[in-house]
């Protein structure tokens, strides 16, 4: 019998994506996976760092943070303590990875585009909801470049949207809330393109080491909700128009 | 002729408190002026700062944040940054201040509570919302207590409230929203209770230095905004009835 | 009865300002109220921030620490510390708006004045006398540049001092002392011009929030401490003459 | 045909693993991937954590760093830029990860094992040979315990080790050098036990997304290469003997 | 025929110590070393560092500072840097340790003395009149707690002073001002007891190495400025009874 | 009788030094001092800091640090501490200092050579060795410059080498160990060329403070090590030949 009572073993929690949240910024999306609640925006810069000036492509890069009453016992701020954790950067690092190897550079041109995911409620999931939001602000910030005649080509390649799956209690489960995260044996964070590619895996022994095996059978259950995920967040693309597009 | 045209010179812009905006802390709101949009959430700790340990007393404190892509155009990020600006500390301090000259420490018992302001849109007036929607989650920090039978007396004396008023093109303005701010002579956030008192009050010239009888002008307007304000608090904390309290 | 037995109620503490206290710096003076000591110094820049460059005018900005050993208890170098507190970077970001308000930054041209303020010795009201002695630092390096030749129009419109008013047990006091600042109902701190006219006024309620009624009675009394301090600030610059202008 | 001319796609670079390195630490290593050279020490400390204190429990933490020159062009040294960077701590957090899931906190009683990894030499790999050289020093701190007195049980459950796979120019490579891993479209690090189970899997798309089937190929070729480099440690382990045992 | 005009090659400059020159610190003192003003203060701290704690011995520490305004050209200030520089750092730990070895630590008893070195205009030698003044500063403490009934044995076993000898243009000279330290060959800070004998000597190169004799004669020259500058110390001391002792 | 028992009072501990210890290097050598061992590499950067920029002349730099087990109890990381200790850069800046004395900057041309000291073992004397060890990865960045036709003028005028002296219960000792060095009552570093002129001395009474006298006796040990450490360091040099050079 499976450890989960509200919803079966390979179901994503509720989805939500509000795009267009908030209105000033160049991209922006709420994404909700269950009680987890982030706010991404996509800012658009027609600078680019330094590494990149004058070579004709541009860049996506992420940054990410929490709010301090986003998790159930309030969390230090950062910018109070003075550094971003070791979590914070790997997890920006992260969405960055995931974003750019959608984005064909040259296309995007010499333009960087900033993303920034903002958990506002905590409950499991916050790096995977980012990247899966990330991905509605940063379509809505490439239709602003093509609407405003700053771009002729597509430079996203296809849709790309990660979910969590790992082993509790033994059972394979699709979309670890934060006390099965914080229980589970395993835990397998997979960043997927609309097509089924691994774009980021990233597989962590929390209990016991697991077999090969046991991970193909987690791969093939995060490939299911990736799909969903993606359908989703066209939905909220599509439910902007045609007043925003 | 005023300046505004949308709304009359003693008006606030279009007010909106959401309370309870984020469940899983203590208290919050959303509150919104205009298009100036803040999360303000509350958190209890049962540990007083060293200065106060066994004193018989509590404490408040704020910190308040920016999220990068709340303004026009993007700004950088504090945590990335490693600092909090001299601005950021001002604020945080000024909401700080505000709330405890309404709440008596010593009924409220030796613990924190914490509040954090977080704007996730920015249009002017982000310190004068920030302070009018913490007194809202504080309150409801302060109702958590007493349901959770931790106090029995109401350390809160009476509601604060916030508003900035300024001149503008020669005209008095209540409630100054971003453009306003930027070309104002004089700009004066005013804090008061809901009985009419000042508690914090903050002139500054930005152009022409005023005189006393300008300044005695601005603060008659902002008390009408308080007022109006103090109500708008009120109905949010009601509208809660009876599921939270 | 009044609280006071050195002075009276609508009395300064004793005022004294040594204009050209270090004569290597562009400008400077050593102010004391009472046994408040403050280093003034000003410094002239032939640069501008990089948000003024080519754009025909000047900039004031300025910078103000305490010695460690300037408080009755020794406290925590900030140069140590990492770095400046929030009241810091508050009362720094005060001097410097106060001083700008009666500079014309395009008669100054396209270069920077900076002040330093340090208190060498602290007794209540280092920020107002920090502003006060700054105006006269500022007042001599803008001599300099006309000595220099470097300007031919006055930018300093007219002079700028502060003073800090409150009420004490009830009575309205002129210029509080630290042991008169800790026990206060209120505090209010006031920036003026030479002509009466309100640059910055930063009111806090420290113990009950006051009356409109009250806050105009204290503005009276700081417009009458503050046109002495114009006065003393007159006689230090007159005093230099004619060796030094 | 091969990528590679001085090694078959299928090899390992030259490995050498030289333990008891530093004898003043109580574990380490001087152990080579090739012209990659990290220093690795564990120093135990009889204190734990905060969090773990009075749980009879102990912990494995680690530090991660490069000298400045070890890179063909010299990068900045970490300690006077004043921070660790992103890249940095996501390392560091990675290898304690690795080495505590091969180890019995309880059986390794309340102390603290802190391993440092120092890499002098880089060529691509520095965080899979820090693991494989990490675990060498490990094992000689908890020798040591053993040799004290101080713990009666083994607490390592069995040995661990990594290694990067990739595809470079269609071909699937093990452990990948710095030209190799700068290159190639798909980079996956495997941290693995002695008896094949995965602890942690690492890979990114660097180049075009990979299908679920290669990530196969992939593992399979580092299960290999672990299986070598585990070797590779119990003969440097053994090599120690009987003087150091 | 000397390099200097005003002062013999083996005179100091015009040395002035003012005591007690700010008379809320447990000891103070304003000394001139010709240009160079420094203001020194001792805090008398009933703590010890951790290490120290329990063990019945006293400690004396430094800190040094430079106004921004303090040199020809203003300098950054460090707590806005967010940090001390090298030679900030370098010159308050000589400033400790002198004054340390004239120190028993034991005699002083379980407490700390803080030395606050604040340089208010710099002409070269501040670390020298630094430590000569932070011995007045530091003597003065001590009285205090005498006169406190703090403790019974003086625990000062010798005055401590500090002077600059160089090489400029081939000659030797005594107490180097900064046009002469920046065109020096050489330059030897000699820190001594009264009694002659050295605490600190730290020679420099900054041209041509010299030889062994040449720093025989440097240091015969600086036994003979330490000598006059003991006397000075002893007349500032003095000047403050019968009524501060 | 000697306090020593392996070695004379006047001897070096076993000194070892191989050149070419890291090949990626410009330059680099591992010196070992009896059991302190130190990475010193050259870097060289074909630019020069600001303030030489356009004036033709090069610059000569260094950095220190400590591995963190290199210590008997581990010492904490900088990089993690997030800042240099007064310490590391009081002994980077003499490094930087003692080989700029022997390079002639002009000949050197505009570029910058950057040393790294890297202790990864320490027993005293570590700041010594740095300075030995790292006039030998200088010497070989130097001949690199000129074997690829950077240069053609020797820029560097002579060696430069360092050793600390002491008094150890009453007897003067040539080279500390750390053991000694703790309990020495006085210490002195001595850096100095192969022709015996001195480039920088640091004397310090660590116990009671020394004479005149005494100073000319430490002095005179530290020049025969001196010489025997140029022997060292030229057979270093000599032994990569013709391989390197």
């Amino acid at each position: 019998m499976s450890q989960r009572t509200a919803r079966s073993a390979d179901s994503l929690r509720p989805i939500s994506i509000t795009a267009d949240f908030l209105p000033h910024a160049d991209g922006s999306a709420l994404i909700c996976f269950g009680n987890t609640k982030v706010i991404c925006t996509a800012s658009i810069d027609e600078n680019v760092p330094p590494f990149l000036r004058g070579k004709g492509q541009g860049w996506v890069t992420a940054e990410y943070g929490m709010l301090p009453a986003s998790t159930a016992s309030r969390m230090k701020r950062e910018a109070a303590a003075g550094k971003q954790s070791g979590r914070t950067q790997e997890i920006q690092r992260l969405i960055g990875r995931s974003l750019r190897a959608v984005v064909d550079m040259e296309k995007l041109g010499e333009r960087q585009i900033l993303i920034d995911c903002d958990v506002i409620q905590a409950d499991g999931g916050t790096r995977t909801a980012s990247i899966t939001g990330a991905f509605v602000a940063l379509q809505m910030a490439v239709d602003k470049l093509f609407s405003d005649g700053l771009i002729s080509e597509n430079p996203i390649r296809e849709a790309v949207a990660a979910v969590s799956v790992g082993v509790v209690g033994g059972e394979a489960l699709l979309d670890l809330d934060y006390p099965e995260d914080s229980g589970c044996d395993s835990d397998v964070n997979i960043v997927m393109t609309a097509s089924g590619k691994i774009i980021e895996i990233q597989g962590t022994a929390e209990g016991a080491p697991f077999s090969v095996e046991e991970l193909g059978k987690l791969i093939a259950l995060g490939q299911k909700g990736i799909a969903e995920l993606v359908q989703h967040q066209q939905a909220a693309l599509s439910a902007r128009l045609p007043s925003v597009r």
